[in-house]
């Protein structure tokens, strides 16, 4: 469906679907306004690669100026729904809004396989909406690479906001949330969400907290939970990581919201640009988007070492070691050893 | 508390407490029995690093005979209530067993946080019982290579079940959960559940599939879905990492359980020996273990090298490219090209 594209940078305003393969030609349409070629520049990203590196390449320059708001939670939590009030809330102010959905229980992954389909729809035919998912499995990097570079080209194609969902249940997935300018955590009422909340390492990266379902019982105990909680794991999160930036002079708001109907929504979002205001002034949002790149930096130059790695052991002696190790003759670590020699 | 070993190597069997931190002390301890040594030894294999390289290289001689069977599924599948309920049907039978348990939202996990203690009091006492929690977050390699550390480690020790819960849900979760020798994937009745078990990439790792709290509705649809499902994903499995040793032969059984009661756990367990027996009977089960040696040894090679990355980059250059990349002047592909003509 061609249609108006709002937010260009005063160039063409109307979709042009350009069948192209090439990242440069596609980047250029999506620039211009065509969602479909932006749609096939995530897949490019989401398949790693070259085609990854070359957009990250032509996206940098342009990067800087989206604000990356995190939303994370145990599934179930009512992230999407809770996703989709955000959306309507900002469409209600007049805001453009991108989505990158990392969630494999959302509703908005995966193409048409769920019924519930419903209240993506509702942002169907909105041209200030963009919403798409991701997934990543079994690439080199991953989500932990993936998800940066699609920020960075929703960055550099014009969105201000980027809201990524993701299910708040794995390593790198707490990681990837971790890495927002403004992380939501979704819990629900009950005292068990709050302490999985904990355990899964979201009470670390919670900037503001929204207690989703709200018209269940027990807000209030999940409220004081969480604040009981709050306080012992910020000293425990300097000891983890003591590079990470602190967020000192943020006390962390705990608001109870109800996705189904919007209740609530107005005053999360305002905790989400206090938070913001917070972050630009005192200096954290700067120390965090440093040392996310930092990261990523990191880690690109680890996954081609990694991929090095892989490379060398295509001849006969990663068969060799392993089939030492298989036998018990050798344990992985001396192995490795022997392989990293080849390296040098 | 001193108690009685069971499944010594002839050795004393009454447990010495031993204070050391020395890995070598430690794994000669638990040889003997001493079950806090044990525990401590698994503490520095989550800490990774040069004791979990030690402890490798001491356990590696002597491990080859544990049989791994893998248990995951989504938060709230129920997955706890099961391994439980199988930890009691193979008492039953005699049969000792170790749990690792590396879901955070099991109750097994994370010390004495969570009221909900009960089914683990089940076999606090228990000697012919080990249950062990693990969280890696953060470490070099993480749950990649804690787990078969830990594995490893346990197997040496004389264990020969060893039952490895992770949750189903994030992308290096899924990858540990699809290492083991055979592997359980608990669903609950409903079409959603089944979807996200395929969406999480469950279906692909899957030898057996446990449908779960088998009294409430949907268990014929459940079996149904799942079953449509099986035959689309053999196929895309395939294709999407060839190298993987593929099953053939085995037609994946779909049963439903009850944890909380025990009913129908003793048949999944024999659909575990099945699978065991078929997996022996027709060379997978060297197979999968030779990928997975070899798989853990790229991850070794692959954190080494990232190990040499991150200290190289204790230097001033990662700063100066990192301060380039937030600026927008370098994009952070190129920005690792230099850093990886260093590491040359």
């Amino acid at each position: 469906m061609a249609g108006l594209a709002l937010g260009g940078r005063g160039r063409a305003r109307f979709t042009v679907v350009v069948r192209s393969r090439d990242p440069k030609e596609l980047f250029e349409a999506a620039l211009d306004g065509d969602r479909s070629a932006k749609a096939r520049l995530l897949s490019l990203i989401e398949r790693g690669g070259d085609g990854a590196r070359e957009i990250s390449r032509l996206a940098a320059p342009r990067a800087g100026s989206a604000y990356v708001v995190g939303l994370t939670g145990a599934p179930g939590a009512g992230k999407s729904t809770l996703t989709s009030a955000i959306l309507k809330h900002l469409r209600g102010l007049g805001e453009e809004v991108a989505v990158l959905a990392i969630d494999p229980s959302s509703p908005f992954t995966g193409g048409a396989i769920l019924g519930d389909r419903v209240r993506m729809q509702d942002h169907a035919t909105d041209h200030g909406v963009f919403i798409r998912s991701m997934a990543t499995r079994g690439h080199l990097g991953g989500l932990s690479l993936a998800t940066p570079g699609a920020i960075r080209l929703l960055d550099a194609l014009g969105h201000r906001w980027v809201v990524v969902e993701t299910v708040g249940v794995g390593q790198v997935e707490v990681e990837v949330a971790g890495k927002a300018d403004t992380t939501v955590v979704v819990v629900n009422p009950g005292w068990g969400d709050s302490v999985q909340a904990n355990k899964a390492g979201l009470m670390e990266v919670a900037d503001v907290f929204a207690i989703n379902k709200a018209d269940r019982p027990g807000v209030p105990e999940t409220t004081r939970d969480l604040n009981q909680m709050l306080e012992l794991s910020a000293e425990l999160a300097h000891d983890a990581d003591p590079e990470a930036p602190l967020d000192q002079g943020w006390r962390v708001p705990i608001l109870p919201t109800i996705g189904q109907s919007g209740e609530g929504v107005g005053a999360l979002w305002d905790a989400v640009l206090t938070h913001r205001a917070h972050a630009e002034a005192s200096g954290v949002l700067d120390a965090r988007r440093r040392f996310r790149r930092g990261e990523e930096l990191r880690e690109i130059v680890a996954r081609r070492l990694e991929q090095r790695a892989r490379e060398i052991g295509s001849d006969s002696r990663w068969e060799g070691l392993t089939e030492a190790v298989v036998a018990g003759d050798i344990d992985p670590w001396s192995a490795s050893d022997e392989m990293l020699e080849s390296v040098r």
